[in-house]
């Protein structure tokens, strides 16, 4: 008799990348999503008999992501992931819960002689948006929506002063630096039955105008003060985690040159870089 | 008054990158750590007031990694990371806990003319040793270890069959197919007196053992497999988490040029890859 | 006596990462430019004799970059890479030639309520403006602009046919594809009395409406338009090197389950993919 | 009439991945190369008037790439690259020269027990075994061999003084730094009629022997000594090109914190970076 026992398991497929172009008389729509199918069931006996009569292999979920996308009419991640994770469910009484994670890359259509062009597109920055879909037997549907690459930089208005010293600290206070990061931000939805996307570009607003507005005292209350803000602003959303490296740009010494450096010239780096994450609710 | 709450936080430094450099008679010993710290602890004011008071800087946590190491006696990071955990939390009253995160870089010693180079080095493998080490105010030392980009090729005992089928099911049934993964392992520890590397050289050694000469109906077999017979030789472990992904090597069609292919020319693929994950504790 | 000799050396450094931030009445400019000094010169006793004497060090030349950045007038990185050579050239006489290569990273000024802020962008995309900048002892200047990283995609106007076939060709022609690339381009001017960033400004311009515009008998073709009407666009440009991957879209085959497909679901890939690279003058 | 004309083209197929698993009554035998195929020819009218009538689709060179891997008894990527590279010029007269590159991924044999096993395999570092094979219309076979990636780290031997002083210099002389290199070599062979896999081993051995050994006065130093000795030991050999980046590993100023610094605490840095690359021949 083993004396080892099976925890908790999963498995999928990854990185399943679907571009759908759908043709209109006016031009053509473009999406490009990275697709992740994730299922927990009945899947003990595949790890300790291998008896793989109950597995849907992932080669299927990989043709079951391109099945489904062809009849979907959805223009949302988040409604094409629940078509995918309800797909699956109703084939596969062995799965216990089906979980789908779309990440959304940026093709943004070209300007040509000030229009949109019908059919050409750039690819947008390295930010992609997100959504995690996970329904069980329960029936209930779990939504998060977010969106992560997003780099920005604030040139003024932030400030990291008053901080604890100690014996090995060297950072001098400073009342103006410039804060670089790449925001990670994903948010629970309290209502499903929503425009994704309209809710997911006002989140996307608000966060963006309060880093840009905020007079920072820190990363800490930069990201909560865009969190807030977002739950403030959208009703649907319940709770928001938000990631924030600070990607330190440094201020280079020139004084060595007999040179002075009035907040003007730095060398912006990957590492190491500070790292700030936080989860608020609505109350 | 606000209407939302903070209701986990966390923050540190990230990718703070360590090269020690240790020389004895014999030689030069040389070790290459990336290290993470993240703390847990009474900020919520920093939040939400701006006030910094008690923020250990993360440039503060950079320089700590640096001076502990000088006076560090560890051979292993289990050990040093347990050092810096209490170093932090011995000056931090603030600290409600910390965890200090190490991935360790394979640097083999040159063999020159048949024998050891004294102080010349060479890169190993991607493969990354890990470890997490957390203390919380309740004085209880958690700490695991692990590996990861353990890049592994099985070219014979593999099958995948007797799957479903359903109307999307494509794969045939394979009796004898490549097997390529790249492990992620981490197992926890009953017991933290105990020689770190001994027993994770033990660990490693019993998963690729266990990876080579099974006979695999599955990855999810082969996985449960080399976690069950890890845990079996090593007495410390008490729990094991592997992620293997299925770095699909896809058997090329030939027959289109009149050529026969007997499982010899293949085209390896990074995506889109199946995805395993399996916890397995001793009962 | 050796029996070997140097042929040909450089050396100098890379990554040097500068951020330059620039503060006006009505709000900051940024920029972001990644640089690279390369020298050749009297250095063969370096390499032969380990004489340091004329050697200019690496970490030398990084200071250079952030002493001259500070001093510099030039808002284009052709002009400020100008000054850098000309710095070095003038300090070295054992130098002869400088050549310094910048990447100038995309940072678009966020847009909040409408209305430009002052002082906070976002990351642009992946596109990286470059150029070479490289003057010998004959005081020849030799200017290059290009970019790199420009990912488009053309849904439609775009065939690939009538191409040989033989024993080995299972592609069928294609009168409706989706081209997906990744432009990279470098120019050469005729002229270095210019602005720059215009004619930059006026080759990307001309490289997009052309790639949009064009119907499509295959990769060559639209490269060489693209080439012939930047030239014909900008007379400072006397000669282009274009190289365009062909990121493969294929077409999923949805027969198999009784679906059709009609030049919508597609799997973008990134390996293998084609290659075509071309260099066009003016006559 | 057009005013601009075709100075160059070049194109084929990149990243085409190939994993070969030979099966023998003691085991297997697996390699893994990445072929990339470049083609030069009568290609003018494929650009000008989209006549695509001498096209080899590059999606039937990637097919070739298999096919001839079939049949192929070659043992090392050079004399494969040239079977491939004649193959193609023997059917397609429109060619006039075809290049073949390609880069070998090391898996190594795993060790069970002590011994080799039969059929399961390890990735080994991130270094890559390269090659370069082309010939055009005149017959002349040019092969190069090389390797890149591989990751050096010298802890004793390794001084940089006495260089060039002046108002922007600030690096200290030092007579025992921590080398850090990423060697890339590449050499080329006056013989073809060689057992490459020999050769390669013989220079790779050497090129790793004079690193260890070397008492290195700079970069350039042991560069020029490493490319030296394996002219030496190589008579195959006719010319060397390497490139070593410097990847510092700066020390870190303990004195801050009342603790020395003996050489022993470095942080290892992946930019800037220096850049060193020379072209040695036999005379």
């Amino acid at each position: 008799m083993s004396n080892v026992e099976l925890v908790a398991n999963r498995y999928g497929k990854h990185r399943v990348r679907l571009m759908k172009v759908t043709r209109h008389p006016h031009g053509n729509e473009v999406f490009e999503w990275t697709v992740q199918v994730l299922l927990k069931g009945d899947f003990e006996t595949v790890h300790t008999l291998g008896d793989n009569s109950k597995v849907l292999a992932t080669d299927t979920m990989k043709n079951t992501v391109y099945s489904v996308a062809r009849t979907s009419k959805a223009s949302t991640p988040e409604v094409y992931a629940t078509e995918l994770v309800d797909f699956i469910l109703s084939r596969n009484p062995q799965v216990s819960s089906a979980n789908v994670n779309i990440e959304a890359h940026l093709w943004k259509r070209l300007r040509v002689d000030g229009k949109d062009h019908p059919d050409t597109f750039m690819r947008g920055s390295a930010e992609v948006q997100t959504t995690h879909v996970e329904r069980g037997r329960d029936g209930v549907l779990h939504v998060t929506s977010g969106l992560s690459g997003l780099n920005l930089l604030k040139t003024a208005n932030s400030a990291f002063a008053g901080f604890l010293r100690d014996s090995l600290t060297t950072l001098p206070d400073t009342q103006d630096r410039v804060f670089g990061t790449v925001v990670q931000a994903e948010w629970v939805y309290s209502d499903t039955n929503i425009d994704f996307d309209a809710v997911r570009a006002t989140t996307r607003e608000t966060l963006l105008k309060t880093f840009a507005n905020h007079v920072s005292l820190s990363v800490q209350q930069t990201l909560y003060q865009m969190a807030e803000d977002a739950i403030n602003a959208v009703p649907a959303i319940s709770e928001i985690e938000i990631a924030m490296p600070n990607k330190h740009c440094l201020l280079i010494d020139l004084s060595r040159f007999g040179q002075d450096n009035p907040n003007e010239i730095f060398v912006p780096t990957d590492e190491p870089h500070g790292y700030i994450e936080a989860r608020i609710r609505r109350k």
